[in-house]
């Protein structure tokens, strides 16, 4: 039985990433966009702002009308109009002249620094007393200081925040090409599996993974299509699988015999069927296959929630996030440094993933391990986070640095 | 014009939020449910799991019956059946018994632990030899093991995760009470703001607030309904006030002259009127406004996209999470311990926050602060998180422990 595995490491793992294509290319509406993945180079192409803004209601003027202003001894300025939001002006400012402007008008040509308004006083309707020195440029955004013309934006690739949105507004793309979404076929096996709206008789449980996949499968921006429970036979597995590769890009397939021999079988049945892997040498998650069929991927996962969640989260999530056009990480991978809370032991030939709980120690983060088998969901709901322990470490002492990738 | 603000500190302006109430109570499918604030506390009916199950394939036997087992002085064990996955047997394993058993099955009555098939060889059809011993409750998930009958599995107001949802598939929870999600209406003004599909005349800006706000909406888990440009006049934004009312749960106007006397004006002339504060003593962000109609929020934020954005963050997105039930923090806002890159200044009397960029130097976090005026959306784009620095504080200095809100 175990020849027959062909285990990889998890770097090895991954590495079959490149073997698979990203989507195709879609355009969507930038009201659409958050949370996509930009599949072309973004370039400014203006300046933004493009013109001199004020940052204050106030006075627009000239920086040397006002040196040497003080309470005592104030600047006498006069006032020739006032920029009228999202207008430019027909006049233009002078040694001693000032125009009223607001928080976002455009400064008159010849004007180069804001005065606030709480550091003026009106003499008359057409003067004024500055009561403060302005240095150049002070309260002004100057054109192009946000971005420059032709100054790259954004890369393709990039994972769209609320942030990056903006900014796509701001250069007006108000459509922008994505990658489509991947559809994400899950289907759960096993004899021992009921459906949720089922009571289990004795020897039998509920399906989790079906949820906690598709949970998870929306985390990463995709499209998870649940297949329900599928029995654990050839020929409807053979049935579901054929199914699901028509109208997927992935398939998802956990628990059950799903790293026996038999599974071999049914991938060599489907068309232009490929094994890539057959066992990760990780803990939990090392009966996990991924397979090829017509260049679609089909992961056979372990049926143990944890193991599946923990899979899913180390090699299936880079994986989607792969085949999605995602370039470096998306911004929900977050790892934070911190102590391990005590010793602990792993074997050595794997890497162990270990769920913690992150608490504050004396303003320190620590990492308190949560020991429990990968059949229970306890540890999962418990957990803020993963540590990793390596191929070739014996294990992790108390009060050691660990790096927490957390989960959300 | 100072004397007509009613400042408030962030800790009262977040007090404010118990004014309003939390969302009705829907029912939804459990598959519908991630992301979603419950509604209801959740207790175990049930013991999971509610047998005694194997995490291995191998033997199921009574520890006792290998007690004492080497490869040299192997056990002699008689196979009595098999367990078939997802049933029970009807046969009991006495001493010197054994029965084939899969990961996941159901022990027969009378074994408490599982020998893997590794340790263990074929003698005949009946027989097995045993290599080494086992200890009670070996390679088994006891019955409750992973949550025992009328424990409290979630409570009221949990954000639901995968890790939850899974569990309340464990559970059989096909149906689940949950928050309905607040409609939140986004409303831009300012005579200087054009739509994304225009192209500017000198003087003018697009419109990036509308944008950034509706993805910020989505972020909370809530549902976004933009009303685009309202020109910034008394009468256009009392009639799309009015209309946003009815429509939403809550409406936020950004921008213009959000937080002049006119708009105290308008607010006063809707139905039920009522102004909670104007201004807050926080930096960027402090004209901001929290008014109520029809005990509905009405928020008027600064115009500028970063101060919008943190205003935001630190106050608009606890709102919107307390009124969709959510209680105690979603699993979103994470903090993470880091040291100050630089000296930072700050004015006392208020909070700052200051965007920051995070990196690893010698294995600790650093906080990198950036630096640029709040109408510059390149700082929001460049930014890992954010560091605050307190209403008396002066300043932080280089090297000081911070803590770090990462934005996502």
């Amino acid at each position: 039985m175990k020849d027959f595995f062909n285990v990889v490491t998890i770097e090895q793992a991954l590495a079959f990433r490149s073997v698979f294509s990203e989507m195709e290319i879609e355009t969507v509406p930038l009201m659409d966009a958050y949370e996509r993945v930009l599949a072309e180079p973004v370039t400014a192409t203006e300046n933004l702002p493009d013109f001199r803004r004020s940052t204050m209601d106030g006075f627009a003027v000239r920086a040397t009308s006002t040196f040497g202003a003080t309470e005592s001894n104030p600047a006498f300025l006069t006032v020739k109009g006032t920029s009228l939001m999202g207008e430019s002006s027909d006049f233009s400012i002078g040694t001693g002249e000032a125009c009223r402007i607001s928080t976002g008008g455009m400064l008159p040509d010849g004007a180069d620094s804001v005065v606030m308004i709480e550091h003026t006083e009106a003499m008359d309707s057409t003067t004024i007393e500055v009561y403060r020195s302005a240095a150049p440029g002070q309260h002004v955004i100057e054109p192009g200081e946000d971005f420059l013309k032709d100054e790259i934006l954004l890369a393709e690739g990039r994972w769209l925040r609320a942030q990056e949105i903006g900014l796509l507004a701001a250069f007006g793309r108000d459509t922008l090409k994505v990658y489509r979404k991947p559809v994400v076929a899950i289907i759960s096996t096993g004899d021992e599996v009921v459906p949720v709206t089922e009571t289990p008789t004795p020897g039998k449980i509920r399906d989790i993974n079906s949820y906690t996949l598709t949970s998870m499968v929306k985390a990463c921006g995709a499209v998870p299509v649940s297949y329900g429970i599928v029995r654990d036979n050839s020929e409807s597995l053979y049935q579901s699988l054929s199914l699901a590769l028509k109208t997927s890009d992935v398939v998802l397939v956990s628990g059950g015999s799903s790293v026996g021999a038999r599974d071999v079988t049914i991938v060599s049945a489907l068309p232009q069927p490929r094994i890539l892997f057959h066992g990760i040498s990780i803990s939990p998650g090392k009966p996990t296959i991924l397979a090829m069929s017509q260049n679609k991927a089909l992961w056979g996962l372990p049926g143990h929630v944890v193991s599946a969640m923990i899979v899913f989260l180390k090699i299936v999530k880079p994986f989607i996030e792969h085949i999605s056009g995602v370039k470096g990480l998306m911004s929900q991978t977050i790892r934070v440094p911190a102590c391990l809370s005590r010793n602990l032991s792993s074997a050595q030939g794997r890497v162990d993933y270990v769920r913690v709980k992150l608490k504050t120690v004396d303003g320190k983060l620590v990492a308190d391990p949560i020991l429990g088998k990968s059949g229970l969901i306890n540890t999962m709901v418990k957990a803020d986070g993963l540590i990793e322990i390596g191929l070739n470490v014996e294990g992790l002492d108390q009060g050691e640095p660990v790096e927490v990738e957390l989960l959300n």
